[in-house]
């Protein structure tokens, strides 16, 4: 018997569909794309996914469990997309809320390179929850981000990030914008004795991703951010070729958190980013601005869970909710997610009258209760 | 007055919701993605999207046209992507219906290198609609795969493309496969004197991508399909960059179709795709085996007109319609889609008794009633 992964779908049914039917179709629609008896016997046999369970589910769905010979993706995270959810993208409720790999399957994926482990090594923090904070918005100049950068630094926070929206706008380009915030956090350590890594984001045109990372790693940077659905998910794996940190950045995934139809955020966020390598995954924070109808509290701990929970041999990954959190609030997120977690403070931090005095409130609440 | 881009939004309001809160949500969060007074006023000014209209649309909808200042993307397809439909994808009721960009950034995207016309010169057919089959199911060995091409070649088809699930599966490797199906159609080229062409799927991992465009070169192919989604969107300009032609597969871009949230498909699979350079995009057909409450007539003809229609000094592009797709129903698609249109038959020729006279009515009846 050749190597399986499964694949847990939940149906919706439209007015006169039947779960059997839809299951056995999506099994013939990921594989062989035929009607039966469009491929031979032996075709059929190997090649189109078999529906091992098929059982009600919530609200009137049904959920069927599907397996497919490995062999289909070989080492191919493209290829393992299609097969996810490609085809079946273009018909109508069929949502993927749970993806499992055989061991040999899982093997062939790098997974992160650094991980928890190696992510922490970096910012010489061994155990307490992690600090993020972002230079923002897209449209400072180089100078004025660098600035941010530097005043995050001296507050304490363990890693400052760009914008995921500041690629190579004129107003700070690329290099230039590089190059000066990594001098700021440099200062900003060489003054406090602190260790802040400075994340670029290295999104752009695909020819100038390799180009990107290579100025990442000369500037002497830790990891960077990339905008992951935007730059196509394999990209992920591409900045541990430079010996680089990844943080992957959500934007543009939402289009797979439909209710009936998509693929769950801890499948897509968790499972699929930590298979293509990401070191740490951003996410909306239950709570947050983001609609909690997605992620809600189950959500958020269901990606937490799909980020650090065993998986073969690959290394954990760090969750990184934003969204919610304050000096106030980190306590209860410490509780409730636990310390392998890196927060991401954003906007709110921007709100504040004085944002070097709530950095630092923020650095001191997650020393204090994550210690 | 710099150049700005122009987005259009239906939004469908949750209780509470205020249209005109919703759309400067919007116009923040895919900017400054901050809370009023979080950045500065000549920042806000500049960055922060305009709504320029907001008007009631069908079904309690409102419509927003929120205008952007060009300098934002650069000359960045993901950047674009970002702006578009980054972070409000992570929230609801948010539709993408229309994207106007103006002719200075027009300029900056490449577009089809050889749309309609260049395409026509390489399988020189000046003027009917072509046809493409593909060679499928994935789980055939290459010498199958290259029998089938054969045959399509021998009756007269005029592209012959790859399953997009075919990648690089041990029972019909990448290299090997390209290799055969070329000499397949070449062979039946020279019987008939013919001009079919063939265009393997080059989809893999990100490293491979330049290493298999070369192979297709190498190979003489007068082009190649990959799977714009799995892939990420920018890599549909790759294939030029070796002169060759590229058709662009809808796989895993139904996520984007929700009926209330997402991207409508003529501005994803026509504007979007054609942007990045698909010299043909293959999609559902309407009355084929996916719904055509997202792929219904209405949406088939704007997806068409996307891709066909004046847009800057972009060249157009196929529209590739697939499903539905017959010898006795290709004159009503002709007379429906005009000229300038690629059929895509897939399954409905398998499902024939015999394979090779069902190509053959099917290849005279294009060229029968395209004339």
């Amino acid at each position: 018997m050749p190597d399986r992964l499964r694949i847990t779908y939940d149906l919706t049914l439209a007015p006169g569909e039947e779960p059997d039917a839809k299951a056995r179709d999506i099994a013939r629609e990921q594989t062989v794309e035929l009607p039966p008896g469009g491929a031979s016997a032996e075709v059929e046999a190997r090649v189109v996914g078999t529906v091992e369970t098929l059982t009600p589910a919530d609200e009137g769905r049904w959920r069927a469990v599907i397996a497919y010979d490995a062999a289909l993706v070989g080492t191919d995270l493209p290829q393992l997309l299609n097969l996810v959810f490609g085809n079946v993208s273009l018909k109508a409720g069929i949502r993927v809320t749970r993806l499992d790999l055989p061991p040999g399957l899982l093997a062939r994926f790098p997974g992160p390179r650094l991980g928890i482990a190696g992510l922490r090594e970096r910012c010489g923090i061994p155990r307490r929850p992690l600090l993020c904070a972002a230079a923002k918005p897209v449209g400072l100049s180089a100078p004025a981000l660098a600035d941010l950068c530097y005043r995050f630094a001296r507050a304490g926070v363990d890693l400052v990030k760009d914008d995921h929206s500041l690629t190579d706008q004129d107003t700070a380009p690329f290099r230039e914008r590089v190059e000066r915030c990594r001098d700021a956090v440099a200062r900003a350590n060489r003054e406090t004795g602190g260790h802040t890594l400075y994340f670029p984001n290295v999104t752009g045109p695909r020819a100038t991703l390799d180009e990107r990372l290579d100025v990442a790693r000369a500037d002497g940077c830790a990891g960077v951010l990339l905008n992951a659905l935007p730059l196509g998910l394999d990209a992920i794996g591409a900045p541990a070729e430079w010996g680089l940190a990844v943080l992957a950045h959500p934007t543009f995934a939402g289009a797979f958190f439909g209710a009936h139809h998509g693929i769950a955020p801890d499948v897509l966020l968790g499972t699929i980013f930590r298979l293509a390598g990401s070191d740490g995954v951003i996410y909306p924070n239950v709570g947050g601005r983001f609609p909690d109808s997605v992620f809600s509290d189950d959500a958020c701990v269901a990606i937490n869970d799909a980020l650090r929970a065993p998986l073969g041999g690959l290394r954990p990954a760090f969750p990184m909710p934003g969204g919610g959190i304050d000096a106030d609030r980190v306590p209860h997120w410490i509780e409730r997610y636990g310390p392998d977690t890196i927060f991401l403070v954003g906007s709110s931090l921007y709100a504040q009258p004085d944002l070097d005095a709530a950095a630092r409130r923020l650095v001191e609440s997650v020393r204090r209760n994550g210690s």
